[in-house]
């Protein structure tokens, strides 16, 4: 066992605070508890007030789950669907289209660069898409996507559903329900709520919900939206049982989110993610991401000559733990999250650790340097 | 916040010993952290030594979840297949097969009771069955199926996969993969692992696995056998993010397992569960499954005349949690599962709380019978 | 690490529970944090009101500091002291007065029986004593003093101070210091109270207090209430690093007092003290102090006939663990605790769990006896 | 409940980490449980063996009380001793020593300059001290006494003891009792063992076991030596309860210790605390202690021209605690403790968080620029 901490600023899981942590360690209730009921009755009403949704669904799973419920509930077999795709997680969502029999169109691009909202706009008016599915933020590239222009530009196209995955995003980066016409928002627990991994969570809206009616029983049991809504609508109800210690810890993550405020949380991720993409610039490393299509979530930072992948391993050693490239940055990038319950502190670490990092690994370092830009960013303005 | 201890002993989740919850409250680590990986390797290494079989897939998710990647990933639209159905969660297993378009035959039997194997051998004789389904314990009615001799049964129709829900009673009964030649044994966390619910369990044996790689491409993606295969070979790989805390959870709980014996663990449930029985009848509560079908796991009590389900209220404040009856049993018997990490000390204060109650609802009661005839068929044998 | 509980039911340290322990847990606070601040002013408060008092001290330390700090306050050299001792603790405050060159006189009786009230009288009336000290409930008899007789009688010696030893007995037994004339009351955290042990607690009546300035300076700093009597007043001010989480546990522990109420505590340990004693009778087993001088917070039980301390070591195998006999009952008792937070269920585990021990020891017992005996009397009344 | 982690830099207590929390919250075990015995027997003889004494005493308590225990044991009324102070800790051994009737010398100087070793040789040679007491590290001012040049200079009176006040020194500064004719080592478990509050600690050399023997019955009684022989060369005594948590938490610590190895941890003391000093210059803060005479535990810094103890409250809100000011140093400078369980990590984030403090105080940074100096002069060493 390590005398110190380790800080995890992967992509996700994303640091999990002690308060949300002690809810994981809390003796487990019965699920038909008075307590456990209002408390996961609680957790649904603050989901669907602070996002602005009609339903939302909270299932033991993980984001792969949210991606398949988000699809089985909303489009039947051959119904075209236009998938926007800025890295893994996009292609991935297509691969998962194409098993269910969808005729899928990807939209892509090199990764690092933003699919042109005028390329979507242009295939909107070619076809009838019974629905678009974009990655807010992709984190095999970090690459954001333009999420309010997507749902203008969706709004002119009443039929067609926005699936939104916001699974390195949601509660990180602004999404408005209502306000940016999404209709399914999908996400995890382990990212930007900085719950450990284990829940899936998917919003509709009215929209979806309709459209979940008009396509009749769907052949997905346990990622049915029908089977859920009853729980959802009162959680003394039984489907399958719920991750008790996990919807308490989600609980106190909401708690928190309350009490900072959504909108406050997502200008502070802004501020910092941007702070800190060009503290990294600093140093020396260039960020995959092109400028205006950055998350505030992630960070992919391509290793300079001369420095590979024992990068991350010195890293560890310096404190911090970063995730390595995908695909083809395998071992030319890492990617470093910056999502969730961390403070400034923390990010300070992670900074001077990669600092210390390239210094040991013979890069010329100016220690202090990082720091210095992401604070003058954070503090000067 | 309770001063004292809540037993909480429903039939899942079951009782939480803290060496297991102290796994919940680590702080997360990236699932691709070495020492993670190495615990996962060692959870699926444990899973398959001990029960004996192929394969195993640990996936965040709940029994419900369990029970379709079993069916999804062995059955193929319009395939026969023979439901075995004790209770509630035997009809859910129809009725899951109905809606994957399989052709359901259903047997079934007064709630209480145990369906014939000779009724099963007739219908194997009249149709070839693709897969035969059963739940090993049903909790809606605490029956126990006669796992052994429908596995021999069984053995005579090689084609004929043998798919067991042991959802509540995997860990508890006994069940060997091999030896009886199941297939599929499906299970969750929260039942006689005695883990926090959020984990789906499924074991396969070369025959299902075999079966999945005949009916090629399923319109499931997160259910799917193939996706996780990879991973379940190699945690290092990525398929989505595994619940890390609770795999740690289950990692403790298979070191008692280890440590008490698997075959030990049975035995420890099977006297211990008989001798509950003895006392809960003692004290003047008839069980609902029929002698000779009784669960090691779960009894269904049936309130004595004059007694409704206010019992379960009163319980509870003498510090023990059980369930309700469900659907015809609703307000006519309580569900009290006795399985997982729980010792002799818990499971008197469980009949000593029950009689207190019934005293306190002017039953006759003499305190300290249900506690003799427990002890005295276990102390006393 | 063992799967199941052990529950630690000797005269201290005794079963903490749950939410005492996560106090324990917390990030260690400045001494000088203003929450931490207001949490240790709450404690002083509680324990002020709660039992009466005007001042009260609480330092790192044991019982033993307690006693000290009891006499070095309160009376000089050669100072004639009249000690009433039940048992080790009783001979304990003797020494220690000897030790401080007070002039001691001891009252002492067999073991398990009371000092009479009259002899007391006697004493009191043939010598001008500058205070009398009774251990409230001596652990190594399991005897209770008549505190409230013992009260009366002195508060006809006005210039005799009262000082009563609560170690065993504080939280458990009726003790109000105001009405009972007590003006020194000391006890330590790990008792009644269930909390860990590392803290003395003092309180000190006017008397006391005015005692503590006639007599000036003393010999002993850390046990000065001098040094602790600015701090106690304003817990901001700086004599000795209080220790912060054992504090904070205190506070967890006095607000369970309150919830439940400082009377109904004492009525509760009275019952239930009671009941227990009847049970371990009912089993056969002698109670070691005599009827009358019994404690409601520890049962001194005599083993019978051909059974000898190798009964702790199986009691322990059953799941609980109590306390040797002392001097001249070493081998030939054990010490059964019975205070703080621990509820009926505990109880009943604790006199089952003996049942079996004896059983295993080839005694014989019907099972299920002594919890009749124990219920029927809480019960039935 | 704050969302993150307060880091608390005071001169203790110090941060405890998670694996040492971790034993805080552990049911409390019987005192006599053999498990405990053995944990209490590792902590004696690891400490013991660590700094190389005779014997050991670990006591519920505080600082106050090792200093007590200190003078106590080795010194009696009238006896001449010669107190070195470099500040408030040093002028409350006087003090103490004066409430014990010695006849005491003290040799003092300016707040943040060191009595010149030649001053106590010339107190030395003009008359015979039946003991030299010196505080290793003051927290008041920060100063470090020369530690080995005094034991070398008591090396030639043997028959003076050399008491050392190690509270705010032991497991952080370089203290070997046989080699530097250490007597008495007194300290406390918040400070450099990184433990929480409630420990009193105190090793003793044959000499100072010895002068023991020699003086006799002593009037204190938990203070005294020959009542905890017993109980430190045998676990399973009883005399005062152990403070059983705070022992684990203790052992836990010590693991840690072997594990980095104890001149390795004072050579880390010593390097980041020299870097801390030379950081904190950097950005514009003086050091009380003077060249030469700096702790490696702690840095005292002068607030510049034109800020105030507002500092503190600034800095809480930056997520670092420190102390204020004592004496004549109240509102003029912070105390910041740099000792015990901390890595690299925190430190940055201490001096990162005193620049942005600064800066919101309106005091011109440079960001970064502390955290250059710390790692230049770290990492390029």
């Amino acid at each position: 066992m390590k005398m110190n901490r380790e800080l995890v600023m992967i992509p996700g899981p994303t640091p999990v605070t002690e308060p949300i942590r002690n809810e994981m360690e809390r003796e487990t209730a019965a699920f038909k508890d008075p307590n456990f009921i209002e408390d996961f009755q609680q957790v649904i009403s603050d989901l669907k007030n602070l996002w602005g949704s009609s339903e939302v669904f909270v299932v033991a799973g993980s984001g792969t789950l949210s991606m398949e419920m988000a699809i089985s509930n909303t489009l039947k077999k051959s119904d075209p669907v236009l998938v926007i795709s800025h890295g893994f997680f996009g292609d991935r969502m297509a691969e998962l289209c194409e098993r269910k029999g969808l005729e899928v169109d990807v939209l892509s691009c090199e990764w690092g660069k933003a699919v042109p909202v005028e390329e979507v706009e242009k295939k909107l008016s070619n076809k009838n898409y019974r629905a678009v599915t974009v990655t807010h933020v992709d984190t095999s590239t970090g690459t954001k996507a333009p999420l309010e222009e997507l749902g203008k530009l969706l709004d002119k196209h009443q039929d067609t559903l926005f699936i939104v995955d916001g699974v390195c995003s949601t509660a990180g980066e602004p999404e408005f329900i209502n306000e940016m016409g999404i209709d399914i928002l999908l996400t995890a627990s382990q990212k930007a709520f900085g719950v450990p991994p284990g829940l899936a969570i998917v919003w509709a809206s009215d929209k979806a919900l309709k459209r979940r009616e008009k396509i009749g029983e769907i052949s997905e049991y346990y990622a049915d939206f029908n089977k859920w809504l009853p729980i959802m609508n009162d959680p003394s109800k039984y489907f399958g049982t719920p991750p008790v210690n996990l919807i308490w810890a989600l609980k106190k993550s909401l708690e928190f989110i309350k009490t900072e405020g959504l909108k406050e949380r997502f200008k502070r991720h802004q501020v910092r993610g941007k702070a800190i993409q060009k503290a990294l610039e600093g140093i020396g490393l260039n960020i995959l991401a092109e400028e205006g299509a950055r998350a505030s979530t992630i960070s992919n930072a391509l290793y300079p000559e001369g420095i590979d992948d024992t990068f991350r391993k010195v890293l560890k050693e310096e404190g911090v733990v970063v995730a390595g490239g995908l695909g083809p940055y395998a071992d030319k990038l890492f990617r470093l999250g910056h999502m969730g319950n961390i403070d400034i502190n923390e990010l300070v670490t992670v900074i001077s650790s990669i600092e210390r990092t390239l210094f040991r690994l013979d890069y010329p370092v100016e220690f202090g340097k990082g720091v210095n830009i992401f604070l003058d960013n954070i503090m000067r303005n």
